[in-house]
């Protein structure tokens, strides 16, 4: 694809309307006895007609071969390069917990930890303490103070949580403090690039007065760095494509993946039809809309292939909601395959279709794996559905005279 | 595709195995009274049935329009990109004679040549004296000694020997001493880098000298320099992928080619049948089987239709002796094409199929140029073929949280 430098001397402002419906996960693999993956063995009439109408493909959201884990997989679909712009775990963690980072945060996902009276640890985990007992621990560590930092502990389940550091001259490129075995002791937080010195030495700050405020909560007697990263400056979505975008998710990681390309995050309800309905009721103030469904990555993830079928076929019951506002581009597709069969996110490229009145539609009759091979976009990057959803909705202009 | 280093961090180690299958020079053109290519003529009912299993597409070595040489086809394969690592033609002749070149390694293709009483060539391949002469010439030559190097001269056919020297300092970039046509002298050698200026002098050592000790041997009475180049400092696939990789050809040149990506070279006899022997008997060593057969271009080289399908069915006819070892992984593709009707290397993209259990087979049906325009992997780069090959062996992790 083009640089989003050039990509933004090209982008007009129109009153044409995109939708980009994200289903997580989308691309499965065959059920062993039917042949047929999750999509195909899917009753969807509406996905069926829009794919009939409409142009297939595929898409890798980074490239053959490559599973994306969720960053990268969205970044690709908001048309950033996944591999130039990359999304720390820490940051994740935060966006996770809906936490509204600000340029120069920086993120991590920590552990609570059991340390013996030597300091060695002897579980990475506290025992998995419960849930309610992190949230207490959590507002006791929010009582540490450190120079010239904000500090935010956010509880997350279980052993896990998320620490962010917010201030001038901080840096994400610190080495995890998490030793990665038991029978070693914490690691001392290392910079691993000069503009991060002073992080590392807070994060050693911050860990020797956890260990103090811990000492007696046994077996959470302890905590563990990892993920340590700092809020990625993107470009922003309204910058480069002269777009005003808003977001619709029940998930905060994909709000917030989403509020770092700067869409405005639209509050909605935990279905998918209250998503359509949130669309429908903010349809006038926005150019540009990203809806996500999560469900059919999590029946992917529990390989629950009858799940995974039943998610598609009940957001396609819905699907007349968005229909009927007439998109001058809608695009469906997936930030990557969670076939059932392998239990989690996978490589395989990601069923796409694309349906506008100017999209020259091709041989793929319904929306499936199969048909997709067929399809007119062939097999494209995820970073180049933004250009050609954009050229669909006439908002791109010619490149050179 | 991911660039090296960062395929090397999803890289894991695992049981399974990985074949990857190489009929040099495999995809062709139709015969004009058939319609068909060779390889729909040819009667082929295992690769079929891996065709049909796995999924199918097309790759292209380099990018599409560009006829890839040995070198590059092969390179990509391996999962190098091919443009940026380059081998140098006479790095190829040295590795085509078997030479185990070594690290800082300079090698040569040369010619003998004939020059008058005043020096100017007047025959650039010395009448292409017979081999015999060559060998007994170039046992002449290695008497020539060059303060602190190693020199290596090594006989090829007719008017054509490598030379390879070795020495601390040596750099590959030395323009050809060939002046392209008679009626000119050599040309003395130059540096085309401040670092092989040292190589330039040890060039035009050897010819004065190579001169003098050739004196008398008219027609062969000189000699030329071509393609100097330095062996290239490959990363080795066992670093990038984790890989424990064997090579099995019965050429030299692509054993040499393997030998550069740090690939173990296992004996073998002269036929396929005799390469999936020594297969069979050296799985339980590797993860990684590269296996080379070399007899579909030669074939296609002569312009050989008939002798191109004959030697895909004779290979096919003796596959079972690789499909009953079950790798979990099978890929078979070919460098490039090498149309019969051509007589030589082209720019089609080559026919691929990949077999594995999670492989999301498609409705190519049977190998073949037509089949594989309906496959599931579509149009890919051959680089891409490495990461495929390893995310369907499952030693490939998540890109990105």
């Amino acid at each position: 694809m083009l640089d989003l430098d050039t990509l933004k001397d090209l982008a007009v402002e129109t009153p044409s309307k995109i939708v980009l419906l994200v289903f997580d996960g989308l691309g499965g693999l065959p059920d062993l006895h039917t042949g047929k993956t999750e999509l195909e063995t899917a009753r969807k009439p509406n996905l069926d007609r829009l794919a009939d109408e409409g142009v297939c493909g595929f898409i890798d959201p980074v490239s053959p071969g490559i599973t994306p884990g969720s960053g990268p997989g969205h970044l690709s679909l908001f048309g950033y390069d996944p591999v130039r712009y990359l999304v720390g775990r820490g940051v994740l963690e935060a966006l996770g917990v809906d936490f509204d980072l600000k340029g120069g945060d920086v993120a991590a996902r920590c552990n609570f930890c059991t340390v013996d009276v030597n300091g060695v640890v002897i579980d990475r985990r506290a025992g998995r303490i419960p849930t309610e007992k992190n949230a207490e621990l959590c507002a006791k560590l929010r009582h540490i103070k450190i120079q010239g930092v904000e500090v935010f502990v956010l509880p997350g389940k279980e052993h896990r949580f998320a620490v962010i550091f917010r201030g001038k001259g901080l840096g994400g490129e610190v080495a995890d403090t998490d030793p990665q075995k038991t029978g070693l002791s914490p690691k001392q937080a290392i910079a691993l690039a000069s503009g991060s010195a002073k992080m590392a030495a807070i994060v050693n700050d911050f860990v020797a007065k956890a260990r103090t405020v811990l000492s007696d909560s046994h077996p959470a007697n302890m905590i563990l760095f990892r993920g340590i990263s700092q809020r990625p400056n993107l470009p922003q979505m309204s910058d480069v494509f002269k777009l005003n975008p808003a977001a619709i998710a029940t998930y905060p990681m994909y709000r917030g993946l989403a509020r770092l390309v700067g869409m405005n995050i639209l509050g909605t309800g935990t279905t998918f039809a209250d998503e359509l309905d949130t669309l429908a009721e903010n349809w006038a103030h926005h150019d540009f809309f990203y809806i996500h469904l999560k469900y059919t990555d999590s029946a992917g993830e529990d390989g629950d292939f009858a799940r995974k079928v039943r998610v598609i076929e009940e957001a396609d019951a819905v699907l007349p909601k968005l229909i009927d506002l007439r998109p001058d581009v809608l695009v469906v597709t997936g930030d990557h395959s969670t076939p059932a069969l392998l239990k989690g996110h996978s490589w395989h490229p990601v069923p796409i279709l694309l349906h506008s009145q100017y999209c020259r539609t091709d041989q793929a009759k319904e929306f499936s794996e199969k048909a997709c091979t067929v399809g007119g976009l062939g097999r494209i990057r995820g970073t180049d559905i933004m250009p050609l959803a954009m050229a669909n909705a006439l908002k791109l202009e010619k490149f050179g005279a």
